[in-house]
């Protein structure tokens, strides 16, 4: 059994790593921490949870993390660059879910966060969490940097395409809707339901962290620059994630081709599915699961490519994705623990 | 393997079937009817399922049903009536999710359906399927009335109260709350999006089905006569059901015995969860699982306990239970399949 | 015109004022107070008021309350018995939505809000503001305590069966549903979409402040002790409320006569409607507008008559309520600027 | 008093229109007119208009429109054309809300809408009722084609820089997003609150009815030809739209520049909100009432301006904007009848 444990797991990404890993099969639960919360069972923050997980939270030092196999960082940026050099010291691996070890640019990392990066040989050392594109320096990695939610529809969406050199690399347009969950929780005024139900808003349209990490990760996949306007939007929904993804063509290819080039990028991923040519995909057809499911769209055969991409942003978008990446770092079948069927309605 | 058919699974219950059986360990999904979606894959219906059931669905006739090990009947009312003494006969369990085998009074059964009972013996034999206050005779049985959503809250709520005699049987007040999915997966102006979401209402209160059923179960437990006032509404959720049961104390009873005699009557259950005295339990900390959690109240330690429940209506109030009696009718540990984590967020 | 001043503007009551003031046609918008925005315009905070309010926040030293003619405080417990005095003597009236002159029994707000009341001579003189139990002293007070949002509800629908001594006073039941506005506009955790949506609870089962309030008001229309269970839930929708009341017949009665009640009751009435015999009153019926709907159940002609009450938590359950005491004080037909016709859907 | 009547009222564009019109200052409701309800009286099928609009519905035939100064058509497509005439003749002005007068194209008509055009002089005639960019022959107009929801957004948004020749005509991308209410008053599946809360979805991605609409009204602005790539979205809200317009700037400008544009642009009209550069408008900003809100963001201050814009669908998405064609028409202020406070939160 892996003994996991789990910092900061008082909020959604935290929660839904429990909700995972209390029945995953290789998965013993071993610490989970929370300055805040020391002492209190997790199940009485979480209700849902009683019966499935017998944790209590405990004050970091507390903790003995050094005795688990894996940690996973459910917090805020800044806390794993803080703690992962004495845990990969004691032969524990580290995945993070914030953003710590996914910009391997510091300057861009310090630009965008606001804080130092004081962890630069782990940065290095860091291996970006994104299997379908990554998979086999996961399988070696110590220490995952786990991609944002947006990033990871962003980077599947345009992938095939880019890699094809099939379109204009320097005007791609990513229009990006979340629900609220993916704001965490915090208690903050915007978030409140009777501010963000029944509503909707488009928000950091001018500049999005998410940026730099999309593009310095899809520029590994083709020589021309690439140059990328991403715009996010807050929906009334939970959990989901939809983004709309706008390419332009340099060369006529056929729909067909289109649909062949997708279909024999991702045949052999269990969590990509590739619907049919001019599907329309619901958030809610991978509610609680960690598919991710896209369509292709080509308006009147024009030079207009679109790609529909839906995921759970707290399973594929963030807990699920990283469990997928532990599932390869400890040389398990990568759906372990996985493969939850969709919650619709 | 169970061999399992499905009649009728284009509605909310077929598809939370569909959603439990496809990971059941012990089953194998055999046959779906539908007679107007012939030769549609389920998959194609509900993306939900791509990758998890290859199933199509067929016309009735062409379902060879009779092969089958059971049969879930998860259609209109009076669907199940009219097959199962063939399946019966070709010794194949029936679990009917309708309300055809819930009401042995005949007469009670047309008074609120509207519909002659055509199958007099089945229901005669047919046992009422909750197993918290029925096992035995669910382990035995060839055919299943499934209970319906309401009354299952009702009944685990009241059952400790009625069977110690503690409360006045003629004054039952249960005020009960459901999510729009409860109405079912039918093209009704009432229960759109834009009709149902940010309003709420009351319906049925001078008359609902699921009284009669309720008070015929309640009876059993209570020489004296049980009269219940039970007032729905509905909801804008889509799943989760709450009911918040009134009843008048006989005797005097200090709270700790209250919360004893709870958890005493449910200590050895899987799927029900007393929690501590005076909680305030949510809909979501059960959301798509089987659990159903409740917990009691005393205002003012005077005359009124009140017992707050919440359940899936559509797992522990439909198909859940339905798969919960399968296990048992079949040998299997009641919570083989049934072991979903609430999805919260 | 008048000149009106509002205290702590910020809330949804405070901004339900301003959307109902600012096209109040004998209204002039003078100042709005809060201390934490000074000097910011209310319409950068509300962008719905854009174009329709020109007022910016001030600092209560700076607002020369004492120049308006009326001051609503749309506050915290406790602000406006510390202000309201030096108002008075000023000439300025005073209408307080929150509690601190609703409870005439200082032990009893002392014991349920916690704090001193530290303003007894004007909470004697202070009038409870519900324009139809209460109106002729409305008229000529010159300070209201206006109701909490559930007792509203609670006493239009009992009012009628007390005074005609109808029901047993003492095992009243209201089981009441609101949307989650009427938690405020404040940085919590519980009331954050990612909680709040999808799901619903009860809260304050054993005990909740509006209790005492509804008690002392009830307790006027009848000689006999009142007794009441009040059991709010938190349901997920913006505004509404719902609220489903019990009581149990002393004398038996036709349902026609019943019906006659009410409606003879609220004949002349402009913001109540009592809705057909058996009708189930549904929240947005009513929403953003200061209407209040009920209709009357009387399951199987029994001892149970059934009261279901539909109002707006923020309009007649609080700032449409305040306007309609404003318009009474001032000598204003009652429905001044309260016209609107409910948005639906 | 301008005497009004209504064709087909049952449906959501209907019912904002008896909303809209009730208090009206100007308008006396005369007639609206429903097959299937004849007889049924309004406020009986919509409860929030009870006390507010006294009229039952007719059927067609003894309605006697012919009696009115104007007739809404409140329709599916194609009923307007087979009425207009006769009214026409008889001294009634018409507003269509449906598509039969939008599009001066009858070949694009017929492909889009499936059904032949049987009144092309009428057709000829008909005003594309966008007041902000057609008020001259609005006013003088004796048959209006409303515009369509999305199409409101896009010309709005896109005018002022297609005017100025700004931006690359030929590459426009709108990324519009709708509530439910879009779609309706029908009784189908995919619109319930069980398959449309909580999640979303785009639809029509490879061609959609608005696009030859949009492209016929864009296409007077400039001399370029225009292409537009239009992609809408299904929201979980009742009301409210949101449409993010992409544009490629042909030539270098400031940002202050931009903004100016609009600001001079829509300096007069009551009806459209230029935010400050760089807002994230909020539908609920404009919700219920007759605003629309837009907002400029110039990312990076490279090529891509993106124009943010929000409006009530059912308001200046629909009936809100027919009865500000109408004040036009009959020479009354442009305003009247339409001076909403937003409803917020």
């Amino acid at each position: 059994m892996i003994k996991v444990g789990i910092v900061g797991g008082t909020g959604y990404t935290g929660v839904e790593l429990l909700r995972i890993l209390a029945l995953h099969p290789e998965v013993q639960l071993t610490a989970i921490t929370s300055r805040k919360e020391d002492g209190v069972k997790v199940a009485d923050m979480y209700p849902s949870l009683r019966g499935k997980v017998d944790l209590a939270f405990s004050a970091p030092d507390k903790a003995n993390l050094t005795e688990c196999d894996v940690v996973f960082f459910a917090t805020p940026h800044g806390v794993a660059m803080a703690q992962a050099q004495e845990l990969l010291a004691a032969g524990v691996k580290v995945i993070d879910l914030a953003a710590d070890f996914r910009l391997k640019d510091v300057a861009q990392f310090e630009k965008w966060y606001g804080i130092p990066h004081t962890c630069h040989d782990v940065l290095e050392e860091a291996v970006y969490g994104l299997p379908e594109l990554n998979r086999a320096a996961i399988r070696n990695a110590r220490v995952i940097g786990n991609p944002g939610c947006y990033p990871t529809t962003m980077q599947i969406g345009y992938a095939p395409l880019l890699r094809a050199g099939l379109i204009e690399a320097d005007s791609l347009i990513a229009d990006c809707k979340s629900g609220v969950s993916g704001a965490g929780r915090k208690a903050e005024i915007g978030i409140l339901f009777s501010e963000a139900s029944d509503t909707m808003k488009a928000y950091g349209v001018s500049a999005h962290r998410h940026t730099p990490e999309t593009v310095e990760q899809l520029q590994k996949l083709t020589t021309e620059p690439v140059s990328l306007q991403f715009t996010p939007h807050l929906i009334p929904m939970i959990r989901g994630m939809h983004s709309t993804l706008y390419a332009r063509l340099k060369t006529d290819i056929s729909n067909e081709a289109l649909q062949q080039l997708f279909e024999d990028a991702y045949k052999d991923e269990e969590f990509i599915d590739v619907m049919p040519f001019g599907s329309h995909p619901e958030t809610r057809s991978v509610r609680a699961s960690n598919m991710l499911r896209l369509a292709l769209h080509r308006p009147g055969n024009g030079k207009n490519v679109i790609v529909l991409v839906v995921q759970d942003n707290l399973v594929k978008g963030a807990s699920g994705q990283a469990v997928q990446c532990m599932n390869l770092m400890f040389g398990l079948p990568e759906q372990t623990g996985l493969q939850h069927v969709p919650v619709l309605p």
